[in-house]
């Protein structure tokens, strides 16, 4: 017979109670009794109301806003787990921040991306499950072993339903033209790409490369933030004769007015996920959020009993 | 001849600029000039304007409000400046967050201190600068070297120079009775203590041992957070016969009300620093704020020198 | 079903073997068999008589006298455990040498405290297990986990079933004053504080802050070294007019001439702990030893379970 | 007056030893005397023939074929320098192997890059200068600070000396669509895309996105390796109708028969650099290739010196 | 109950695939399956087929021609294991590489051994299991725990057989001489010695010292390498008399023309082990390859079961 | 200009403090002030009394007898120069202790020389310099670089001087045969070995091979620890036949009763050094002490100026 890990134990930080409860619940482990204090001098502690030692314990935790009381919040409670002996801790960090910033593109900045790693694995965490980071390489940022998820097929399954005609799928941003020309391979769709340019004047200016005339659009993304190229993307489709116009992304960051750029544009259909938790005021009529609970809790499952993701992996993980 | 380190330059982080810029201006160096971005996500991004190849490089940065941003903000500076190749990194910090979280005392808590120290030099800092640091043994969690300075002869200083007659030094808490001990020392004073015990039914009652009746007591405490402890030792005084009153600290958290409670008490006068900025709305009349710009700033220039800051020591670094 | 490790083994290190048998005994868990060999040149050598691979093994060893020969050998055992390939390494140190190295209070001093905490997870040890660390902040020199206990509650129970009446509590030194208080709490007695203070003129003067007059004065400190200041604490307390005298302390260090000072001073009993080991020469008629194998026990049995020591905690660990 | 580092001196690894004797001729520094010894069990040796002490150290060595006994002779060089106590090690290399393995896209494969850049650090380099690195997150595999140069600034100068008229870049590959588009914009050009999709039956199938009808294209790709994209991208252009074809890219890997595939299509011209060396049997008359030793001389004096590389950087550095 | 490891699984590198295949017929566990592709840049590329999450993973893989490419396949298939969240990773290397490149004798040389060995612990691995180190010291080179095994006694009781009269054991090499005598041990019979010194005018002058005279030389090494050494040593016995000769060693590295200079030598037999892999053209036919799988095997096995090695060890383990 | 590291510091600890008075005066840089307290606990005390800021710092301090202590205090004042940040720190240990345990001979030991490397490193050394260590691979031990110096060449010219006919150097121990060699060929004599055998009953045989008659026999080791083996040594030449005997070697640890056991036997002269210091009840009217103190010297001058040390590594560093 073989190894064992120890009882699992699932903690939800405050970043993401609310899908840490739905994955809890897909998991049929009720998740652990803990106190987060926030002083008034606003030092985050944490406290483990049971015995964690010898357990195989995961601590869900986003990073998105407030992303700093998050992340360090998710520090805070690898440390305790650490310092409380569990056998194992695993990081699930649905959206991990700072992920841009992941390369000296111009002297003297940062690469925070491979701090918040470093951070990750000296605070205590032995492994780390996350969802569709900016760029794979940031695995490579970890030496501690991880699953690294896409939400992607969720996106593709529930636009293939919609059986739309004469589509084409629009990458918002060369740099993410790889991904979109994954994504309308799941589709069995064409691609676009949406090119910007700043003149000399420094104005930006815009050009659709590929054909979206009299088609569906299908824009695609990672994540959007603030919403400005996404409401570009949507506009200049619209100006090169698309018909209609879908926005997909897995993350919602949705940071300062992005959804009021949004709002007034004639998008069909905003289709995202909970990865990011969407306060009402910012969800839309036309805003279709999809969960990735039973994806994530699958992974916990799949990770704790020590059997392979790879199944799993042929849809969800990695996606090239 | 011996060794010289490269060009000192300075940054000053948002945390705490008005300090930065106080210290800069003792030591004649200008603040060196950089970029610090709140991106609309919350993100953090710092960019240095000036090459620091082969510089010697302090960056001045205090954890105190808002406590995981400027933390956050401290530890980019730190990789920021690494990647860019400065010869040396000092992380100056006049008030360390997390201090307190420097021992379990129950079971499953964090020692988040170490967590800092160690997630300080990861970041990239090859020394520190700190002052009162709430336990001395703060040192011993950094594996690299750095100084700890004590703002404690700048209260006494101010405080002999009042000649004032008759007075007792009254400890806040009796973990900082040794400290207490040593402030009565330098003033020539007496001491008393505080003892806060709480009854069977939770209610929380306070001792005073030694001797304040018609005395002048000088309350002191490395720090006032929310500023409970502090009104309360004021109140006991006053009812065990204190003819008046001073405070005297550190570092002014002054974290929730605690303004609010100190107004309206009786206190001649509030001697701190501004190791933690006080914004105008909490200076109280009564309040007195020394600057540590000049400590900070020599030992700056002792460290950047070479030069031993054992004179400055003897009277500011370590203070049993 | 849970994880579970591998078989309990225990051995005891030559500076406190009869501490260890005890252990021994109270876990029925017989000592495994070890050689300790200090060869002609001095050097320490160990070897194991039996297989450790994959075992859950612990070290029992203090670093009492002689220090640094204990240390050594601690540290020699537990390279020998990780190349021979035990699953999981437990140093039990019930009492931890340089301690009182714990910061730099004056310039160009080490922090051996922390120095001896690298240098024991460096030689392989996964965990620890003390005893009343001079300062909980030693805790945070360690980054694997640990158990830090305290005998305090022992020395509590013993002294409370004396049914004493009208007595107070005195701590010897202020560094000791919070731990005394929380004893003084245990035995719901009031508290009271020897100062020490040097005149100019180099002499010592010791001052009494508190009330003992016609009172049972009960001494306590985490240790007793040398035995000056133990001592003192007893002729003050008579000077300033109490009725009894007793001494507790935890770690009967007893080094130099310290049981000599002691020996004819007006003490009803002094109260310590088997945490190391007292010759019979140095042990006083009027001496109290009282074990702490039993609850050294009880820990690594939690530990090696899996289970909590959450309950053992609220009274024994921590104890702030 | 400033930090100086020691002398320069620099070493020529025997994987690009033209390249290196080039850049020293360009610094005015010697290369340095030293043995690269393979023995017949072909174990690879190095020896200095000068004392290194307190010496700034570059080693020039590329790691293009044979890839592992390059990459092994980086190593030992670096080890070598190291325990001859250099004062600072700086590794150069032009072409980084293994870069291609920077993500996990599939289960249970390996992230080669990070475990190249580990390795890189462990036998004792400070810094690294490279070019060219196939994603810019690669520089967060080094937690050692480095510069990461590009070399398309010289060849967009190259080809902008053409003068050619209605030309269009294309890019070779998706996941080189925004460095295409950069260079697009260098030389003020409008951009194309490759799409290669595989069919259900298995066979490959490539798409032109963009327009190029007509036109001069510019096929541009990091490296050229088997030449098979390469190959089909050319195809694919005059297929669509391009009037001419040039081919750019930085590193002539030319794996296998690449320039079997290359020799007979109609290409203008193929533009290229010396990072890695061409054998003269691969060399085709259409074959332009760029030195890059000016542009690593440079970089080499500017660390040598601590000047800032932010000059270079606008145009040679990072490349977004 | 104990602990238990997760399930066996071997891995076979291309190095040695032939003995792992060996190996896994004595253990009855098959191979498991992997992809190791070299791809025509010379990446070498590893793909696990089936899930290792949990397990307990050995992978086979010796260091022996081509040795850089084989070294490199073993770190790559370490990141491979660790990264796929094996449970414990043990590199099984028959033969390794650069053990003779263990110290400095000369000015700015490597110590190659310590850095191969650091490269296979950041590789990922968590024990080693290796045969016949050339110096035992290398065991200090790793701080994870291995085992190192010897095959002399295979060599030993394979000679023993043959029941010589009158025979002596020659060291080849006098920084063989202790294992040589040990040899001599287990055999009952005397040794002797040959000393090698180099003239002034450089030519080179072997002596014996000991007794050969009308005697069976047995004479033993470690590895043979060019063959020079034991060429010679063949020779200079027979000079000084010897009636018949035999080589032992357990590494037939046999580089270069090694096997051209023992051919046609009056050697009885040669006799040694498939610890390195010897190409039927490199294949004597007074050669006799014993195999090091039931060894290898037995090993694997105690150390999976994590049983005692102890007793394999008083005769196969580190054989002084 | 090139690197100059900061003035040169020189520490003597207590172990070899003679020593370092006359490597001080050889230098002339006289020793450094430092306290070196060791309290009734036997808790080590390193206090220095001028600041190291930016230092080149050198700790002559050697690990012979009281060996554990004497081990400490090294440690403790590494930790103590690091913290007080020291530029650069060199240990120099003429006499590294717990040398011979350098790796696993049989089952469940520990190497505790390389657990005494890590260490060293971790206290805070940047170098080392040390002095014929048992074995050339504990080079390898280390990471940080090191200069190994050798005395044998100084006991070389002294017996050279001698012009002794008919003489050979007869080497102690088998594990010292190819350095016994080394001696032979520097004198221009033959060599002759010493070979210890224990018989199935237990007792211990010597044999010598080689040959002695008639000749002056040149005993030579590394180190005399309890004298058995080199009693043993002058005994069996005698046998055999030697006329007369010296015995050389170079770490003089006499430890137990050695001198005892030297004293009654025919040994012409003792020639050793002082790299251990023996006092004066162990000196011997036949010993002659070589001083290392010049030798050590001009390497700290060496290594603090940046030269090469490699006119002196041809005759003192390595030998193989």
């Amino acid at each position: 017979m073989g190894f064992s890990y120890g009882d699992l134990v699932v903690y939800g930080g405050s970043g993401c109670y609310d899908l840490a409860v739905e994955i809890s619940a897909r998991l049929s482990v009720p998740l652990s009794d803990r106190d987060v204090i926030v002083y008034p001098n606003e030092n985050i502690f944490v406290r483990l109301r049971d015995s964690v030692r010898g357990k195989d314990a995961f601590v869900i935790q986003t990073t998105s806003s407030p992303v700093n009381n998050n992340l360090m919040e998710l520090l805070i409670f690898l440390d305790t787990l650490k310092r409380a002996s569990a056998e194992r801790i695993t990081a699930v960090i649905p959206y991990l921040a700072y992920a841009r910033s992941d390369k000296k593109d111009q002297p003297r900045v940062p690469i925070t991306a491979r701090l918040v790693a470093d951070m990750i694995q000296i605070a205590g965490a032995n492994r780390y499950i996350t969802l569709d980071l900016h760029a794979g390489q940031l695995q490579g940022f970890f030496s501690i072993p991880g699953d690294t998820l896409t939400a992607f097929p969720l996106l593709a399954d529930y636009m293939r339903d919609k059986q739309l005609n004469n589509a084409v799928v629009v990458s918002c941003d060369l740099g993410f033209a790889k991904k979109a020309r994954n994504f309308a391979v799941e589709l069995d769709l064409p691609v676009a790409f949406i090119e910007k340019r700043r003149s000399d004047a420094g104005a930006e200016a815009l050009t659709l490369i590929g054909d979206v005339k009299g088609k569906t659009a299908i824009i695609v993304d990672d994540e959007v933030d603030t919403g400005g190229s996404m409401a570009n993307a949507v506009k200049i489709v619209k100006e090169y004769g698309a018909r209609e116009v879908y926005c997909c992304f897995v993350h919602p960051v949705l940071s300062g007015n992005a959804v009021e750029k949004l709002r007034p544009l004639p998008i069909t259909e905003i289709v995202t996920t909970n990865s990011v938790k969407i306060p009402p005021e910012k969800r839309l009529p036309n805003m279709t959020i999809l969960s990735v609970a039973p994806l994530i809790a699958d992974v916990i499952r799949d990770v704790h009993e020590g059997r392979s993701v790879g199944e799993l992996f042929k849809r969800y993980h990695g996606y090239k």
